[in-house]
């Protein structure tokens, strides 16, 4: 049992490397067999369908994003700086992934959600579920904030999303640069975003053509 | 030569729609030939390699955005109404896509960036290319807004780099929600990033831990 449930992590493993230096599509199940050193018949065992390793990927790399935001969310620090060190250390992230390997990849759930959105309601449907995660940590701080008197007339909610969003943004920009600094260096803009109130979300909506 | 052009045009535009709703390494130049109409012959005769095909994908895209940039940029609109404005008009053609297809497909730049950043450097660079035209726009709508009076002690440079990823991450997060409407509602956050100022952009370069 103990080299059965290695097999299944190496499989994890090597499909995780592969498709967040590649891509998903680009990366077949043969790669990810001979990357793991394991028979393509054990793998049809462990995983019926590419989709579910994949799905698997995705909970290994909540596992990892659970780690940054875990240390991010230090009890001692502000709420609004335990955001600004999300940033800071993704950036950190991506300055050890350059140094490394020589290629910047993102986040890796934006670059799955972008090449299968349209293609993968399942697929889809848990990164949607990951951003969810992620808002819901964001919007905490914001809330915290608030309550502590940092923010004012705030929208918690459309805070987070914003966040979010600027955060998935900076990450494909400096993935399309191939230069990390980014994500670090414009970090303060989430907190500009911070202070997001419901008077813009509701102002925004207004059609102005 | 009338007919040979037309081919051509069909590719591209065959090519445009498929890559947009399905990824670039999940198309085929056999499901791009049989959407254009085109022998698979005359394929190599316009573009050597899938790639040429899809630089010339990229230019018609430019060309969608370019009309967007325009409709956006009135002289009459104080300057950051135009930023605001090519938010509200890229939230209306997310809305459009959704009524006609039912699937959100996020920003064509993006994606493709998010699927090929790694494997392609032409690829990379050319939209980094389209990024940094992008960001000058929104850098000359803040130059003005500063000059204006309407914004003080900003970073015109950093401050369009952190609108345009906030752009980005919002397609791409109303594409993972397959649901438009985020760009609109949140457009008012690209205003919070206009006042990006100089202190904050190197406030952040501070390693915190």
């Amino acid at each position: 049992m103990g080299r059965t449930s290695d097999a299944r992590d190496r499989l994890i493993k090597a499909a995780k490397d592969l498709t967040y230096a590649r891509g998903y599509t680009a990366v077949g199940v043969k790669d990810i067999c001979e990357q793991a050193g394991v028979h393509k018949g054990s793998f049809y065992h462990f995983f019926p369908t590419k989709r579910d390793l994949l799905l698997a990927v995705i909970d290994a790399h909540v596992e990892w994003l659970n780690g940054i935001v875990a240390e991010a969310a230090q009890p001692e620090l502000p709420p609004l700086e335990r955001i600004r060190r999300l940033f800071i250390l993704i950036g950190d992230f991506d300055e050890q992934l350059m140094a490394s390997t020589g290629k910047m990849s993102g986040c890796p759930f934006g670059n799955l959600a972008a090449e299968l959105n349209t293609r993968d309601e399942v697929i889809r449907e848990k990164i949607d579920g990951v951003f969810d995660e992620a808002a819901g940590f964001l919007e905490q701080q914001l809330i915290e904030a608030r309550d502590a008197g940092d923010l004012e007339n705030v929208d918690p909610s459309a805070g987070a999303r914003a966040i979010l969003a600027y955060l998935e943004g900076l990450q494909l920009l400096a993935a399309t640069r191939n230069s990390p600094g980014l994500v670090r260096s414009l970090a303060g803009g989430a907190l500009r975003l911070a202070e997001l109130g419901g008077d813009e979300t509701r102002q925004a909506n207004v059609q102005i053509h």
